[in-house]
């Protein structure tokens, strides 16, 4: 038994709140709640990912796992008859304990203020955004550890962090931790990508101690089982992967079914070939063996499965370019257009559908993959790897990246797969990860700023008349990452004193602005003025 | 005497060039070439902002100053009677050599690539842009050492890069070891924003080696020649500093003459008030003394000076919001109404003219920006300070306002100023400037490439290909920054074998998706594969 602070230092001012359900009272939504020191700032229910190690009243066992939240909802289930998946109870019209769950999550405590004109999210608006295929709850009933979210373009844009051994570096223990470092800082899902040994034991960990959705591209596993030849891989190896893997509780599965056979030239013609790694090992498969892509022909077998245990597909792309010079080429929207046809199958079996989008991508060429998205693959929820909008950056391709991504989630994009500054050049370390998850934060909370998402300024706003007030804690308290706000502050102007200070160090007493603004709002009310200042 | 390895290590396999004018046989435009080792590859010489300092085979002294590359080029036209300023000289048709040589800094040796068909740019297309006032090449006389760029829509993206001390903190060789190091990593202008003692003693050591034009905001200077007291700025007070900054060599002068006192109160019911320091001083002058901002009564005078001795203005926004609440409200828009009118009466006189921007602005609300300035400041130059696209991230601005300031250069603004990693927080040190420089030469060219400046791709191309063939050396040495890649790339793979290599630490060999390709390559070109992959 550990403590929770084991893991990272608490944020500051800040204690746990549990939000419970109207129509499910056994529901308690986690949120983190800031303390500030204004009365007239009202109090938002900070959405919170880091499950139970974000409440230091709980004791953590990795050993043991953590609580099994929706355990209950899934046994109630399972007593009424075969349990149906998320899309297929919200065809039905029955709004679930998740669905509910997620649009209190989604509110961030702002109800009452939202008031009941429509702009606060309703379980019944959960419901029907999840039957139209629109939004997924990501939640295999075997991973009843998960607190529900939800993907999709009428909801806060998500972030997902990628944790995972490759053959050459890092453990178990590691990922584990890197996973727990990723709720903290707020990644909404995260894809265990792990490609090393004890493949089936890391997913294990990670998977009980799991606050949030798993994802995983089981064809990485499946190729171990081959001893890492791709053209021994089969259909029945990939299956039994698949079982295994939902029996084990992963929420969401990356698969490559429409990478075709024939759009394998098309790529081998580009600046950059292929860039994905499922992609690749696919394409070597169907150009050796000169047969289509056994996860195409078999996909509907694949649904039944997922059906099965409600994982959501995330349909990959294959060919998604690698280079800016690769971007919106016709190996990359065909793969698109097939997926868009993958998806009316996957419907059908009421398996919830995420589509995976690109890449490398100027920024001019950033719309057109979002409007070709909704068009062919009928409004089901983009989740897209940046896009990256220049390649001459590597080292700050987190930045690159976040510039395409704040940009796709405006435009609708529901989930941003996150890149760290490591990418192209190695794996990345704790450091990276917090870096890659706060850039991702920031670009995604831009999207919900410019779409629109009724809960989104209340944050800025009350960040911001902070900064106006020279409440210095409360501005630390309120920021995406509070302990590099005071480290940053305290570097040129340390200790207690200097965050009561009415300036900072960039301009100093006499040229600071927002003092001055002050000063005038004062000879305005009063008629009165400092001389001195 | 010092090396100017003194200041920073030299870019790896790179060796600067000197390109000759046509024109004027006496020009040398300095570029950086990268030794590639894919002989297919272009050679680009790509766009250096770092003068003699990335010239190892320069020797520099800071007590004696750079050279004074522009001299003949000034005692010249001195011959021929009272010297003009750029704009005055485009009007007349004439094409001076600082026009030749910032069009052919402009095409970074890609001419002829480019063709004749008008896609390469020439110094007659240059000296248009400047007559049109489109375009500004700040140059002041009094600073011969200055090597000409040019600031428009119609050009690559340029950044701008803040040093200077304040009260609180910094020296002047700090300051001098600031401005190299930004010009290092790419800045293209230098603001010298310095606020405490020895104001103009920094900015002499400043100018007499800085190869990028300088700007300030005079009004700091004169605020501390009335011992900080706001209240007692007169006009004479300030003329007297522009004077006296125009005959060091200052080259742009950003000037808040457009917040007019009935804009005042506009402010005041702001959620942050004023934000600008300039702005804020001018704000607090006219609502105690009840008149009308001096810079605006004597902008007719203001101009006489900055065309007598060909210094730039730089339109200053005092008003811009301060928080994404205070977007594009009424005070700020009046303001930028009021610089289209003062870029008239500048033009009038010959001065050249860039309007500044904002701030704090959600990307739903960018375009309005630029839409707004570019019709009513009548396609002047647009300068912008990020714009930062949320309130809640402090501690990585830098990264909130580049993803508003690749938008904003894609839609048209032609320099970007940048923010640091310290912004709202500190003043920022070595590391965050060349964090922040960075940051915005990756968001200048991501703009560059979206709004399709003919020469942007070829190093993205190049960096691609490097990258696909394995060339790790060749992919460090065209990135924006060489150091960050191979340290990061090292921390997992050192040792020169790990360059060798066709994977990395990411994927390890056997799930490298780019070697799988290049094996799906060969299998296609000659029916053999390697079953071991």
């Amino acid at each position: 038994m550990t403590e929770s602070s084991k893991f990272f230092k608490p944020f500051p001012q800040s204690h746990r709140i549990y939000v419970p359900g109207k129509l499910f009272p056994d529901i308690r939504v986690s949120m983190r709640e800031v303390e500030i020191s204004d009365p007239l700032t009202p109090k938002l229910g900070i959405y919170d990912t880091s499950g139970p190690y974000g409440d230091p009243q709980k004791k953590i066992d990795v050993n043991q796992g953590i609580e099994k939240i929706r355990k209950p909802w899934i046994d109630a289930r399972k007593k009424n008859g075969e349990p149906l998946t998320q899309m297929q109870y919200a065809k039905k019209g029955i709004i679930t304990p998740e669905m509910e769950y997620v649009a209190i999550r989604e509110n961030q405590k702002m109800d009452v203020l939202l008031g009941e004109n429509g702009s606060s999210i309703t379980p019944e608006f959960v419901r029907s955004e999840v039957a139209a295929g629109r939004a997924v709850i990501p939640c295999n009933p075997n991973h009843p550890e998960c607190e529900p979210m939800i993907i999709g373009r009428n909801f806060l844009t998500k972030i997902n962090s990628n944790i995972g051994n490759s053959a050459v570096a890092s453990s178990i223990e590691e990922e584990v931790e890197k996973m727990v470092w990723s709720v903290h800082w707020g990644a909404d899902t995260v894809m265990d990508l792990s490609t090393g040994k004890n493949i089936h034991e890391t997913r294990e960990w990670i998977l009980r101690n799991s606050p949030v959705p798993i994802g995983t591209v089981p064809m990485y596993q499946a190729l171990e089982k081959v001893n890492g030849i791709a053209d021994h891989l089969t259909w029945e190896v990939f299956r039994d992967t698949l079982i295994e893997q939902a029996e084990q509780g992963v929420d969401y599965f990356t698969i490559h079914a429409g990478l075709l056979l024939s759009y394998v030239p098309l790529a081998l013609k580009r600046t950059t070939g292929i860039v994905s790694r499922g992609g690749s090992i696919i394409a070597r498969w169907c150009m050796v063996h000169n047969q289509e892509n056994f996860l195409y022909t078999h996909f509907d077998e694949i649904c039944d499965i997922l059906a099965k245990y409600d994982v959501c597909v995330s349909l990959g792309d294959g060919l998604r370019p690698g280079s800016t010079a690769d971007a919106n080429d016709e190996a990359q929207f065909s793969e698109l257009d097939t997926l868009g046809e993958l998806t009316k199958v996957a419907w059908a079996k009421g398996v919830q559908v995420l589509i995976e989008g690109p890449g490398h991508v100027p920024m001019h060429k950033i719309r057109e993959n979002m409007e070709r998205q909704e068009q062919m693959c009928h409004n089901a929820p983009f989740y897209t790897l940046g896009p990256l909008t220049t390649d001459v950056a590597p080292g700050y391709d987190h930045i690159t990246s976040a510039i395409g991504a704040a940009m796709i989630g405006w435009f609708g994009t529901a989930m941003l797969c996150y890149v760290t500054p490591k990418e192209h050049l190695g794996l990345p370390d704790r450091d990276d990860v917090r870096e890659g998850v706060v850039t991702y934060k920031l670009a995604a909370h831009a999207a919900d700023l410019a779409k629109g998402h009724p809960a989104a300024h209340f944050r800025d706003d009350a960040l911001s008349r902070a900064r106006f007030d020279f409440r210095w804690n409360d501005q630390f308290a309120l920021s995406l990452d509070p302990d590099r706000a005071v480290d940053f502050h305290d570097e040129t102007l340390p200790g207690n004193g200097a965050k009561e200070s009415h300036f900072c160090s960039m301009c100093g007493p006499k040229f600071c602005s927002m003092r001055i603004s002050k000063d005038i709002l004062q000879f305005v009310k009063t008629g009165k003025l400092d001389m001195e200042k």
